[in-house]
């Protein structure tokens, strides 16, 4: 194969826009666009008109069917990866997901399993992971130079949502729609990162704000606080409802503290770790000598979808390794999810014997007792700059 | 009365460098140094030898009905400040007592009692309220320029103590002597402040650490989620094991962030409050407009103890209002002990109807079950600039 022939399902916000990066910008050397697909005709309509060449799908089982393609891209609402993707997977093709994973665990562990069955490649659009600057902090923790962690906060209120937002289609801010609110929608990223970053918290206890800020039936405020297998806490805080934000990422270890903030690493470091420190120290009020140390990292935010794309590619053609790989999904997702279920049942969740089917109950309580009627026009909203 | 003539109970840390301060450098208008009490022999000698012309008991008992003091400052362990004020307002004496106002909320609400009986000033040496940073934030927040409060995160995990700390005294870090460990002794003025700045909680779910980082049987590590009667939300972090730890406070409101770190106060603000932005504003991704302001503010941090001495020899002589009543301690005890009561029944606390009977029982069932057995030397330590 010289070029992976990629088709979209999903021509919304990100597929439009992906769309004309791979056709018309030729931005992902290996790939073209063979196929797109979408249920709405005004959607295919833009795509015969804008996607010259490139063949227009109503129904997945076509697109997958029509030997145009190599890879999909599932870029449809969350609750249909899953199900889209195990298709895929039995069509032969190698399958790309938008994130986050799915909706709830118990259907992304079936796609897993769907993909560890398959010998295809399979990839996550954690376009963030590409940043320098989550890459640079993922290495100082892995790599022990921040010694052994204490302490994750990390602030990320910058997610401004007004209602004008939630209102902008039927689907969206609905339990029925969406599963979720900006746990599922805005922050699958940081829930990966954290993850990547710093390894799964054991359990989770968490206090999520339905409705709090806009007329809507899901979470727009959440605090969770986070116990690691090793002891270390962390919290974490999020919301659509808080307008400058901030987006402030603090970790503790051994050697000292990492802040992360306006894409920049800021590492006050100990001369010698903590724990040592205090084995030795004889005074009771002296602190380890610390160094402000700013770590040199690119600000550019790197490559972000079209480095996945790329990276997509070469894992196909030539077997180099994925940078998010399908199956991390689930790892966000189990956060996302346990911060639901800790909420909801008013206790804490417990990561490693977590209850994937009484989730997914409680999610099907809340879309049967919804009350939502959106007299809204669903319409393509730019996202440039968003994501 | 043209001066004020205090006396001091407990000579130690905190005791002798304010009895040095008023009687050997003067440095508070209208206020003389009666007479001092220790009940141990070398602090006696220390006084006897450092204080020249300052009468020096044995017993508090002897100092109240000495006919030589106006005034007490109660410088002893936590435990014992709230009898010895009882005392001291029943000896018709003026009250000022160190923070915190006790160890458990029981016992300072009798010493309310006890000072509102009375027609004496009593005051408490929350010497931070002095500082020009916290109260401009009060007054940021309480003047409506924030608008209304969302969220507030204070991460306050620069009160490192390394174990030489905890083996200083017997009575440190246990819950005989001390009633708590960094909710207790280093925590009260911050919980005072939050307080003072934002009003009272409804209510608590914490999650503290007894023990993490050192061979003690209080608590270390404290992560505590806070929800307020508006249904703004906060996080309280602190711990005495993070080196080189971080004191920040961010204070989101409808008009935007505060934020004070490094004794500066920077004030994102939105030029039209969030709420109204978002009843006027069409655009799903549009925040409010936000200008950033540097609060004008000094950084020195104020007078701090001397502040608190010269406002409560006024309030004696002329009448002034105290910037610290003694009544206010228990609104940062009731903070800190619903800390404690969250963590020990793995359950809210709520602060409205607080069981200020059960906490004392749970107290003393951890004060029977101690296994503390210190084999050190009672020292005393140069806090100079630790507090």
């Amino acid at each position: 194969m010289e070029n992976v022939r990629l088709g979209i399902i999903g021509i919304g916000n990100m597929g439009m826009s992906h769309s004309l990066r791979i056709h018309r910008e030729h931005k992902v050397p290996g790939m073209t666009l063979g196929a797109v697909c979408d249920i709405n005709l005004e959607r295919r309509t833009w795509a015969q008109e804008n996607l010259p060449g490139v063949a227009v799908f109503e129904h997945a089982t076509e697109l997958y069917e029509s030997g145009l393609i190599d890879a999909v891209l599932i870029a449809v609402p969350h609750y249909d990866h899953p199900s889209l993707a195990i298709e895929a997977f039995a069509s032969g093709l190698h399958v790309l997901i938008e994130k986050p994973a799915g909706v709830y665990t118990k259907q992304v562990l079936e796609m897993n399993a769907a993909a560890k069955q398959s010998d295809k490649v399979f990839g996550i659009m954690y376009n963030q992971r590409t940043n320098p600057v989550y890459q640079k902090v993922r290495e100082l923790v892995q790599s022990g130079e921040l010694g052994e962690l204490k302490r994750v906060v990390w602030i990320i209120t910058d997610w401004y949502r007004p209602q004008a937002y939630h209102d902008s289609g039927s689907w969206r801010s609905t339990w029925e729609g969406e599963g979720g609110g900006t746990l599922i929608n805005q922050n699958p990223h940081n829930l990966d990162l954290l993850h990547w970053m710093l390894g799964m918290p054991r359990r989770i206890r968490s206090f999520c704000s339905f409705g709090k800020y806009y007329d809507i039936e899901v979470e727009d405020d959440v605090t969770a606080y986070l116990e690691y297998p090793n002891g270390a806490t962390g919290v974490y805080i999020t919301s659509t409802g808080e307008a400058p934000g901030t987006n402030r990422l603090e970790i503790s270890g051994d050697m000292g503290k990492i802040v992360v903030e306006n894409n920049r690493i800021t590492f006050d470091r100990n001369r010698i770790s903590e724990r040592e420190h205090n084995r030795l120290n004889v005074d009771p009020f002296r602190k380890p000598v610390c160094w402000r140390c700013e770590i040199p990292v690119s600000g550019d935010g790197g490559e972000q979808h079209i480095g996945i794309f790329k990276n997509f590619a070469k894992a196909i053609l030539q077997g180099e390794k994925l940078l998010a790989p399908g199956e991390d999904g689930i790892h966000g997702l189990l956060i996302s999810n346990a911060i639901h279920y800790s909420t909801w049942t008013d206790d804490w969740a417990e990561l490693d014997r977590f209850d994937h089917e009484h989730f997914y109950e409680l999610l099907q309580e809340r879309i049967k007792s919804s009350t939502v009627k959106k007299n809204v026009v669903q319409k393509v909203v730019d996202v440039s700059g968003t994501h």
